[in-house]
């Protein structure tokens, strides 16, 4: 299947959410929408149209991308949106981060295949000028795609997803989504920015070497225990049932960091270790694992 | 206006996302669709309906809700979504909580009104029996929303958006999209778990009074260094332009606190003093402050 330019429009920005319906006026190949992109996008897909659209600001183009149908009505055409996807992902990655695991994890459970690029954090790269360049945070993960760079592991997930919507990290049932983005948020919130390698040095130097695994084996256990009790009565063979979601991409690293490198015990935490057992299976996740990056032997 | 039940339909619970049309069969008032609920969403407004949706799980309905239309093409009804919407709200909030002022905040800017529970956490008033039914991880804030329940303020925000899209916290632009959940990404995940109180008590009480400030000051400024790279070439009167968005909420409330409780010097970071003196202007930031909230005497 190939991409079929159905039409040329011309959206004009800062159009506002109504529901009105999608396209309220035309001329000149020109249509006027009130309704976000995203919206548009739905309508395209339901009409199994792809159209190139050209954003305007004040009559000038400021922007121009691809609207594209996931499947296309010609039977003729040859378009694997994923594969089509996969070409453009850079993915900046240092074997040994969680945040970077999570992007792997959830590319592969995806579909979407990409090119890694290592960033290696224990020799400073990320502070290289070219690395700041693209993402002047100066962290991994960076997942560049096309035009579009993103940093931050949770921001590139809900951008996958948004983008690449065809093997959902979310649910559909709103109180699972949110379960899900809970349990996320414990992760990235309450439990990794708190046992990262600049905080545990802190304790360290300040208090003591000991101090510093007490310290991060006690974050780690009020985490876990949170997250026991908030997937107690939903999990099935992952987080929030049978199916791996986004609660399974933050959590699997998480708990495989907390017992290789933390010394845990699992087995205190039954939810999280039914998970862990379920993920290890899983050739996305296995595929992920650090020692299976190719930087894996950088120090 | 008031809602118009146009038909009744069920859907089949663990649809996947295909491009297949909206409805593919259809048979004694039951619908098979083959599309996430959210495109379902959007297909019902495009179509101007608002129907009663039934999930089904082999067989047994497992939930029941409305998707609505935001506009009826009935012109005797009278149905205000927001208002009807703002009905459902309850936050349980406390007045110094900076996560629950990034809720309040959302709230107001999406004109959505709510109940405000206070929850005293001085008083230690989360670790209730009553509370920790609401919320197993005993924090706010927790929003309920008819017969959702959701917790942490991010998990809050994006299912806030999700559901009610009118008045967006997302901007359409994918890159400024993602910078917009970068920057809620450093303050959720950066700044705020470093300075919480309990991890400032742990500095207190192993390294000593003086150290606790300082790291607590280090912290905020490494967080607001890379906001003010991350922001510096797109920011406008607001983190990413002229109009407020989530970076806006997340922000705002965390310069303040800065200010406020930590002595930071705020006229050190230019792109954050001007993003701070635009949400200080907005009402809907002026009834987010704390000491604007009815519980803000207690102690």
């Amino acid at each position: 299947m190939a991409i079929v330019l159905s039409r040329r429009i011309t959206i004009l920005s800062k159009c506002i959410y109504t529901s009105l319906p999608f396209a309220h006026s035309s001329s000149q190949n020109r249509v006027f929408i009130t309704k976000p992109l995203h919206h548009f996008h739905t309508s395209c897909l339901n009409k199994h149209l792809s159209v190139e659209v050209e954003i305007c600001k004040n009559g000038v183009i400021t922007r121009r991308f691809m609207c594209k149908s996931a499947i296309d009505t010609n039977p003729n055409s040859s378009f694997d949106p994923k594969n089509s996807a996969a070409k453009k992902f850079i993915l900046y990655s240092y074997w040994q981060s969680s945040c970077s695991w999570r992007v792997r994890f959830a590319l592969n459970l995806k579909g979407l295949s990409y090119e890694y690029r290592a960033v290696n954090l224990s020799k400073g790269e990320q502070f290289a000028p070219e690395f700041e360049k693209l993402n002047p945070l100066k962290y991994v993960p960076v997942l560049v795609d096309g035009d579009v760079v993103v940093s931050d592991s949770y921001s590139i997930l809900l951008y996958l997803e948004e983008k690449y919507p065809e093997k959902p990290l979310l649910p559909v049932d709103p109180q699972l989504r949110a379960i899900n983005l809970q349990a996320a948020s414990i992760v990235s919130s309450s439990i990794q920015p708190l046992i990262m390698l600049s905080v545990l040095k802190y304790i360290e130097d300040k208090v003591g070497r000991q101090a510093q695994l007490s310290f991060a084996q006690s974050i780690l256990d009020k985490g876990f225990l949170a997250l026991e009790r908030l997937l107690r009565d939903i999990s099935g063979r992952y987080a929030t049932g049978d199916e791996v979601y986004l609660a399974d991409v933050f959590l699997a690293p998480q708990i495989y960091i907390g017992k290789a490198r933390f010394n845990m015990d699992i087995s205190k935490y039954p939810v999280l270790s039914k998970i862990h057992k379920s993920c290890e299976a899983l050739p996305a996740f296995q595929a992920s694992l650090p020692e299976r990056q190719p930087d894996a032997q950088s120090r």
